[in-house]
């Protein structure tokens, strides 16, 4: 199976990026009813080549530039293969200590790799826990606010209708889901607007918060955001921190992809102002070379969180618990249960090194900066957002329909894939550079096949 | 790390089963800052071996008998490897529809497997997802629950404090977790008595919905356990179910490890009723051969779930998702990403077989019922709860003390690991089999280290 995974890895580049298959293609190969009988690891690895690979989007090519990327390393998939030989359940610091401690001791390395404060570090009044998505780590921190604000009555009488969150008009859909979820109910969150740069306008947030105080409603969240998914548009961190502690809401910062630049000295800036949230989430299986699922989810107060998640039944208790020398993580997410994820992240930072992951993620922005350039050049492309770190939004001039159509045209021709995002009624194409592999001749390929299929369009046409 | 995979289940019982170490004596070893440069792979293996090994309790042990196990199987390891090495994200299913065609695929064949009603196969009106845990299902439950009660309106309003919800006295932690989460809270949340057999009781489930009625407050859920986690009791399905419908309440299942015996024809009844549900969720990475995490969650109705839990932002939008042709599983669960767990499921049905796993889980019961024998014809133990399946529940008659010593003795000298529950004031022992290669020589030989442990205890006082 090694072999197998390196093989592919030596062979993606064959592959269309984006699967061609239709709608039904590859559950029509399968058969209705399972095998009574043992099947032989040679049929089933037969099958795997014949019907699962052609239903892949392979978001391992370093051809793949849509979406955000969740890329992927030798360590993190042997790191990911020692989690799931182990076979541990980490649910308590009981059921397997290495597994609450590994990862308590490697997140409080992210934090200093991060210059985060001292507060979030499991050595102060905070700490971190692995989750597996942005999602529910924005669904942990609005809880923990929740409960905060209300004294931790809301676990009890449950909600009632007068809590007010706040995000931006970019802020990913996530937070929304999570504001359901949490019983807030979609009309007490607030979609505030943006700048140019697409990101948070700080005087509508604050005259938003008065407005609803002055309904008698009671503000509590806040969801900053580092790098929106549309353009990685950044909100001014300091000054949404300043208004939360202002008015006491919790301030909860959303930098799913782009938390690993702040790896990189020169664009640790992205972070100014994180010294005032209260929690911040990052996926190291976007972009630090760490195979999905592994979000890291910072809190400042810990207790809160604990407060807000921990339900203590007789069958979990243990010594260990009681004594309150340990973290069991089971109270610092939705989850019960726990895989030893920690792994993966600790294979990959020693095995690179922490200097090792800066070359990566700064060689990747340079990439796209110089893709950006290339557009900025170009007489019939524009820039359409700023593009402070790899991903560049673009768009060619001859308006949403050609664009459209030149997206699907190169998607479908899967020598790459990139995928789109709309921005003020303009149809604006995304390309996100962060997979493992790619290399300037990616990138150049790229600008290459976006500039010819746009030609092939226009000459159709006319 | 195939091989080391390979010789530690080989030499697993050696160790002691559950770890011995103190709260940070891991941590300690662990140095304070991440490394700079990269180290190498046998230095981070040496670590793994000198450091990690140490602080692992060990769930793949053959003598781990404690909580509900989380067992494993070389072909699910295989098959979680391959999802590790595809590293697909699967949120979409644009985004590789092998991963959601695969997964609807097995699924349906394990609905047959269980022997659903249609209405929860792919097919018919209904479907199924691979969550991580049961505590997912059952909030993903209750949240369509909510939804569909208030016709969709509380994802805008938010919970009002009149949503009552219903479990009995020995139901999961996990959904009392869910109703805090929700927003409908614990106050709202009713503890029903159960019968001598720790079986929900019916009569009072009905008297305490009509009370709520007359109070003016709106029932909506209730989740029936098949096998609870203190004893493996079971509630009565069809009577449940008949109250769910005549109140329309949505009835929920959380079958979470016993689920997996109703794929042998002679368990089965112990779904009968399940024909009333609404949801039904089971753990394959419990008792089925396959590694954390994998949670198989039915519902009879997709589109109450797909409508509760998805918002479509514009970067996601795609062709096939827009032809409504296709599911796109991110809308079936709390979180947006995915992995592609439905891989190790297939390989490990098709490696067993369904007679495979027919004879490995009929065994493990087989040896259970055994050790429950022992238990009853002894002079000095009682059993303390039914043990209708893999779980014995037991005591000494000498009492709470007593147990609690025999307990944490045995578990430190780490011949095997057993955990406790209390029911009616008295601590229990839980003897759970269902390790994947536990045999008759190791209940035997645990049996004999109760026995023995005992007597030194009883002989050391006196």
């Amino acid at each position: 199976m090694i072999d197998w995974i390196a093989d592919y890895y030596e062979t993606v580049e064959k592959y269309p990026v984006l699967s061609q298959v239709t709608p039904g293609e590859i559950i029509d190969q399968l058969p209705l009813n399972a095998p009574l009988e043992s099947e032989s690891m040679d049929q089933i690895m037969a099958d795997v080549n014949s019907i699962i690979l052609p239903g892949i989007t392979h978001w391992q090519s370093p051809n793949f530039f849509a979406y955000f990327p969740a890329n992927s390393s030798g360590p993190s998939v042997l790191g990911d293969l020692l989690s799931s030989g182990l076979g541990v359940q980490g649910m308590l610091w009981a059921t397997s200590p290495a597994c609450t401690e590994l990862e308590t001791r490697v997140l409080d390395w992210l934090a200093d790799m991060l210059q985060l404060p001292e507060k979030f570090k499991s050595t102060s009044t905070g700490g971190s826990v692995i989750q597996d998505t942005a999602s529910s780590a924005a669904l942990s921190a609005l809880l923990a606010a929740r409960e905060k604000k209300t004294n931790y009555l809301t676990n009890q009488t449950g909600c009632l209708g007068n809590l007010v969150a706040y995000i931006s008009e970019q802020t990913h859909s996530s937070v929304e889901k999570a504001i359901k979820i949490a019983g807030i109910g979609s009309n007490n969150l607030r979609l505030i607007g943006v700048d140019e740069k697409l990101a948070m306008r700080t005087d509508l947030l604050e005259l938003a918060i008065k407005q609803d105080l002055a309904n008698g409603l009671i503000p509590f969240f806040v969801c900053a955001t580092v790098g929106t998914t549309s353009t990685n548009a950044i909100d001014p961190l300091t000054e949404i921190g300043n208004i939360c502690q202002q008015y006491q809401l919790w301030m909860h910062i959303d930098d799913a992809m782009s938390g690993t630049a702040a790896i990189c000295p020169e664009y640790r800036f992205i972070l100014n102002g994180v010294e005032l949230a209260d929690s911040f989430s990052f996926n190291p299986h976007k972009w630090m070379f760490t195979n999905f699922d592994c979000n890291c989810f910072f809190v400042a107060d810990r207790s809160v969180l604990i407060k807000t998640l921990s339900i203590l039944p007789e069958y979990l208790k243990n010594q260990a618990t009681e004594s309150g020398a340990v973290f069991d993580y089971r109270d610092w997410h939705i989850q019960l249960g726990r895989r030893f994820r920690s792994l993966k992240l600790w294979f990959v930072i020693r095995h690179y090194g922490v200097n090792g992951l800066r070359f990566h993620i700064s060689e990747h922005i340079r990439l796209a900066q110089q893709f950006a350039g290339w557009i900025d050049s170009s007489d019939d492309f524009n820039l359409m957002a700023p593009a402070p770190l790899n991903l560049v939004c673009f768009a060619h001039k001859k308006g949403n329909d050609f664009n459209r159509q030149l997206l699907d045209t190169i998607n479908k021709e899967g020598k790459m894939f990139f995928t789109h995002t709309m921005i003020n009624g303009q149809y604006i194409l995304r390309m996100c550079i962060g997979q493992t592999h790619t290399q300037i001749e990616h990138v150049r390929q790229a600008w290459e096949t976006i500039q010819k299929t746009a030609i092939e369009i226009i000459l159709k046409s006319t």
